[in-house]
């Protein structure tokens, strides 16, 4: 079949302008498909990720799709509609959603290891936790470096809703863990290019074991089956930990002595000093850093009018949630407390916050900083490193608006 | 434009078949499409509900859409293109979306009584909150005295997550509520047929100025600017009360000394006695009850093999949260406390429960049982009545699976 990648039905349903104004989309008020005929054709969604909604995505590549900034809402939920993606392989093929209860998955590193299907992992229960789901490249677009890799600014992010079945569950029906059990190293099933080394393109991540308190074998995100382009039809997740550690498709669950060989684990995804060489005794991007950035109000629809605005925007402390945010509306002088928003989804998912301010006419930057519950505050600069990650500088995430 | 009805294409790259058997529903598992084209034709979504996913819903009417009782997920939140709706005038022209930010609601009985537009109301406040949102008629179906009306099961209902302004703090701007308010009116912005009287059509409901206390003036839903189909660009809700009372495409939220008289608010939606006629002494439908249901495992796929089953559903307290769940699998004979699973988020919205039981060869019915807060259990009978409303009888929500 062939599809569509024009706007979808719902928003010429719902007044194509309109639809997009409310998006807050530089360009896209006023006559939308003018505009549209006029402007430089934007990359299509990738097939895999089709049902998306595209004005709420800058697509940089079929494997690399980044939320807007101003497609961000209010609502705590990442729709997943507007959800980013990122895959370090292309997808697999649908067919492997054909059968999602026949899907297994390889125990390993227990004391009684076998393959498990989806059917029988959904008799050993079933939780639901909401994580932020978040590239650890998210902000390398501020990095003046410039490093290799996608420039995300702040949408290779969102916090969404996972089901499936604690690991730990299935760890206890397998008899526990085997000795020596230091990692907790999970295997995407994507297919590989073939004639090439299997451990250069393997997708095949370890984090520490005490990451099985909190893990999931996952089967549903926001009340839906997995979609392909997020993992389904089983993704391991592990709340708090960057993106690149939640593995889609997920093959094999193994608890190890010694990280995985693949090159993702030793040379990729590791905070490597400028000027170095990528080497598995640099930190490797695991637990995510306590960060928060500002979502609204944006110069996307140009000049605010004079008065009150409602600051507001997302904060998130990895796996120890949020205690408070602060917001700055003039460049970082001076703070004040924001108001946390909106029901708590837990420590592993974000916070909103909001701060009533007046803004006069002139030029404001806008900054937040978060603080964690352990009371780690939000760094002002980035950590300089050669794979521009782990981006949580609030002084990189400020916005500048003008009021006039 | 037109819009196909058709299969949406997420399910299409996802496999239709196995999207399809995902979501649980009886016969479709298997070729979707031959089965498709072998049953008779489900009717087409209306075109305003058009971006939904058609598999996950039972089209009554053009106005009246319910979710599957198999497409409920374990993710909290009810994801919107799966979101019941039900509406009592049809749906205004798509054309009020086109300016989103210049929709005026008037506001009456307050010390400075005046219009606002939604980007004046931006400016007063953001708050995010999940709830309930279900149709007074959910459950109608179980009546066995056919109350004329949609025959609801389970699925005129679902759990959002709303963004706007609180009420109050729109009432605070404008000096305050005037003397004499006893009741928080909303009206609806629908166009009323012409050649009738309009208090016979219009969409107005009264609830008791408590209320004000969680309103919210709503323009986001579930991280999207509202949708026309839920009430956009501005909805009044009205957290715990039954769906009815949140008012969609809201033009006017006054202070009253008395109920409205549109007929909507006079004799429809109240709690007639059976063999009665509907008048304005007889309750409303207003704070929901305690209730839930069961989601799963269900019939739909046939026999369940004999083993370990996660029974898992959902329960609600209308403005008051739930304490606990019960569940039995022997019709109601005894009775065991499931555990309440992922985040709680409020009081006004429903939070999920999950019990492991063995479930051996035989036929089982599945029933579950919720208390709320201040300690009221839910009932096993539904109180009768002509409208068939407030149906929260767990006999009749209860569950039959065969295990073979």
């Amino acid at each position: 079949m062939t599809h569509s990648t024009t706007l979808p039905r719902r928003h010429l349903l719902a007044g194509s302008a309109a639809a997009l104004g409310a998006l807050g989309l530089a360009g896209w008020t006023g006559n939308a498909r003018a505009q549209a005929a006029a402007a430089p054709a934007a990359k299509p969604l990738p097939a895999y990720a089709g049902w998306k909604t595209p004005e709420a995505l800058i697509v940089h590549s079929t494997s690399t799709l980044e939320t807007r900034r101003s497609a961000f809402g209010t609502s705590v939920i990442t729709p997943s509609n507007q959800l980013y993606v990122r895959n370090n392989l292309p997808a697999p093929d649908a067919a492997i959603l054909d059968n999602r209860d026949a899907w297994s998955v390889s125990i390993e590193g227990v004391k009684n290891p076998r393959s498990l299907t989806l059917a029988e992992l959904r008799t050993l229960g079933v939780e639901t936790v909401a994580t932020v789901l978040q590239c650890s490249g998210n902000g390398r677009g501020f990095f003046p470096s410039k490093p290799s890799g996608t420039p995300w600014q702040v949408g290779a992010a969102g916090c969404v809703v996972w089901s499936g079945v604690p690991l730990r569950n299935v760890v206890a029906a397998l008899g526990g863990l085997a000795d020596g059990a230091a990692y907790l190293t999970g295997t995407g099933g994507e297919k590989l290019p073939e004639g090439v080394d299997p451990l250069t393109v393997l997708v095949e991540r370890s984090v520490p074991v005490k990451a099985l308190d909190d893990a999931l074998l996952a089967w549903e995100m926001n009340g839906e089956p997995l979609s392909l382009a997020h993992g389904g039809p089983l993704r391991l997740v592990v709340p708090g930990y960057q993106g690149v550690n939640n593995i889609k498709y997920v093959k094999r669950v193994a608890f190890t002595a010694a990280q995985s060989q693949a090159r993702i684990m030793s040379h990729g995804y590791r905070m490597s000093p400028p000027g170095s060489k990528a080497s598995p005794d640099q930190p490797s991007v695991w637990e995510m850093g306590v960060k928060s950035w500002i979502n609204g109000p944006l110069a996307d629809k140009g000049a605010l009018k004079p008065g009150q605005v409602q600051v507001h925007g997302v904060a998130f402390g990895g796996t120890r949630g949020i205690k408070g945010v602060e917001v700055s509306v003039d460049g970082g002088k001076t703070w004040q407390a924001a108001k946390l928003i909106g029901p708590d989804l837990g420590p592993f998912a974000w916070r909103q916050f909001a701060l009533p301010v007046r803004l006069e006419a002139g030029t404001h930057v806008l900054a937040s900083r978060a603080t964690d519950t352990a009371g780690n505050v939000q760094a002002e600069q980035r950590e300089e490193n050669l794979g521009g990650y782990n981006n949580a500088s609030w002084r990189d995430h400020a916005v500048t608006v003008t009021v006039a």
